[in-house]
């Protein structure tokens, strides 16, 4: 039995002339001879809807009930998507997260997948050629509806195909794949053809929200290839695939990725002493904010600074915990910064190269743009920078690079 | 464990404003040491709407995946309350059909309950005072959700309070309880305080719209007295419930309902022969078209005439039908007439009184109203009527039987 996997986001199934499209593009796959499960989202704008009714309804919405409402989204989708299909005389079936049952920790809003009832999926695909997922959906052990978070259709549509051994697994979206930076920043941004899981990992991570970054790790582990294409172009898309030797040597870096959503936080002055920091970010964490740089120098006297970031969004919840452990650390002061953002050059070639740190702060510095804070990973660096630079930096990496030509590869 | 039922329906659930009224009338029942199962409806036009996208998607939408499709109507309206409850401090939970289960049989739009397991619902209700479920909606023995059929959430409030033995079940909606006819047509109409389940049963066969038939078959068959009431008002509605002979003296006619969606078919000169009603009705019946009224006359010269009612949007089918089978039964002619409606006057007390019918025909009479058909129950008597002198026949019949004047009690 041939399986394809097929992942289409809300843009994609708002309203019937889209869905005839993405039928089309099912039928495509029944013609050569596969059996396709496909992935929906909510259309466009629901979820948000439901969001925002349950907003109207709780000030601090109970999160068990929130997936109970939220998850109507998708279910609509896929009946709905059935109907059509069914009506073209298409042997299909809508399937709800508990019906299959996909099934998920009881971590609401943000569950993880435990298990994908294999066996079913398949018995089902002896008696129907189309079995149509909701995305972003699982059931715990109680019964009881959760979700992936954000995004977590795309998690759903590798987890299935990881589950049945898919022969293909495509992510349908708006966008024709994976570019090498975000086109409305940088006109001479390339769509790759390839990228390998780690890049696309940091890239994810980085500030592209092309997928979902738990879908590509999902990917990576169980080595589901996956191909990011559009749904409304007949452009072959961005495969994500292993990292593949041959092809290493292409191109030292893949992506220029930038986040502006990011402001810095320094603790200065805390003792340079075991514990300090794991009393800081323990604070946080405990409020499950997301810290993502974080930086701690060689220390002086006895004493060091502590920097890291977080969303904006975050920034006030932040500043109340540090005023809080204040007594506890021993830090002089609390200084922040909402004027700065993210870039990142991410690249597995630059494991084999060395001077990419060294070329990104030149190309920085012959623009002017000033580097507040560096980090580092194996295949990515970061620099943090002031926001109104974001733009000029993205462009001078690229060209950099030399990301601002056609391309054949990326890994 | 002092059990109470509450059903609202889709203008009860309309919006955060109607959701508080309804809270507060769960918390009443709490404060009476309650623990309170509360059954709601979609919220008014959702229902309409997800069925209006149904028939975008599909001329003929597939019944299995039309009710994945509708369900999400009471699902979002349990969640959203839900929330509400849980919000102000509320040990509530959410449930759909398949959660409990609610175990129906798979007719798809119509399906019936086999089965609900009241040991989890008690369970549930251990560590929950309020169960929010969601009405019209099942699941069958392949898991796929199911629904009873419009009305059916009253269904669902009766079954629940059967199953549990509930103490209380109350039906809400958006008139103050069963009168004794429609008070739109004839402002002399009273409010029952109490009726009983057969007169139920027929008013709502005759167009009464207050409660769903089977849920009143369902009241009977388990004995669950029912309390008919308003949301928005505190009057205490209309008890319906078993017939209380005490009372049974009290008045002979119970109500006058009406209908005017009617129309008659009459098959002219069939043969008097075994099988010539069975190939009529079979035929009709194949299609699901549902015959109201049916009657034959004794018969001259070894031939009939076959007269009955359907619904008005059934009877170009039913012509179409009849057209069908007209050389089997050899009719000379089919003739119907779509300006009729139907009369009827309702009440057990009719098997002690002599004397309806005619009261019923003078009354009709002395109005100048003539007769088309009249078909009898046991505690129902049936008139059709032109259509344009409906109004003036209920108001003489409800004066011709007493209702006109303040009343105690039905039955």
């Amino acid at each position: 039995m041939k399986i394809m996997v097929q992942k289409y986001g809300g843009t994609s199934v708002a309203g019937l002339e889209r869905m005839r499209k993405v039928l089309s593009r099912v039928r495509n796959g029944l013609d050569e001879g596969y059996k396709v499960i496909v992935v929906l989202s909510a259309m466009a704008g629901e979820t948000n809807k439901l969001i925002g009714l349950a907003n109207e309804f709780s000030a601090k919405p109970d999160p068990e009930e929130m997936d109970a409402l939220v998850v109507n989204g998708e279910n609509v989708s896929i009946a709905l998507f059935s109907l059509l299909a069914k009506s073209e005389g298409i042997r299909a079936k809508s399937l709800q997260g508990w019906q299959i049952p996909i099934t998920t920790t009881d971590a609401y809003m943000k569950a993880r997948i435990i298990s994908i009832d294999e066996a079913r999926l398949r018995n089902l695909l002896e008696d129907h050629d189309v079995l149509v997922v909701a995305g972003f959906q699982g059931v715990d052990c109680k019964g009881r509806m959760t979700t992936l978070g954000r995004g977590g259709s795309d998690t759903t549509g590798v987890a299935l195909a990881a589950a049945v051994k898919a022969d293909v697994c495509e992510i349908y979206t708006d966008v024709d794949g994976v570019f090498t930076t975000d086109p409305r920043v940088c006109s001479a941004a390339r769509k790759l053809d390839r990228i390998c899981y780690d890049e696309m990992l940091e890239l994810a991570s980085s500030g592209s929200k092309v997928l979902q970054i738990r879908s590509v790790e999902f990917a990576k582990k169980f080595n589901v290839p996956v191909r990011v294409r559009s749904t409304f172009t007949d452009d072959p898309g961005t495969l994500v695939t292993q990292e593949d030797d041959a092809m290493m040597e292409d191109l030292v870096i893949s992506g220029i990725a930038f986040d502006r959503d990011q402001c810095r936080v320094t603790v200065y002055k805390v003792k340079d002493k075991p514990g300090v920091a794991a009393t800081i970010f323990g604070a946080i964490a405990a409020k499950r904010i997301l810290v993502d740089m974080i930086i701690q120098n060689t220390s002086h006297d006895g004493y060091t600074d502590m920097t890291f970031t977080v969303s904006r969004g975050d920034l006030d919840q932040t500043l109340a915990i540090l005023a809080g452990v204040g007594d506890e650390i021993g830090a002089e002061s609390v200084q922040h910064d909402t004027n700065v953002a993210k870039v990142s050059v991410v690249g597995v070639g630059m494991r084999n190269h060395s001077g990419v740190a060294s070329t990104m702060f030149q190309a920085l510095c012959d623009e002017n743009v000033n580097i507040k804070l560096i980090a580092t990973s194996e295949i990515k660096i970061t620099c943090l920078i002031d926001e109104k630079y974001v733009e000029l930096a993205v462009r001078a990496l690229h060209t950099a690079f030399g990301l601002d030509k056609e391309l054949k590869a990326a890994c």
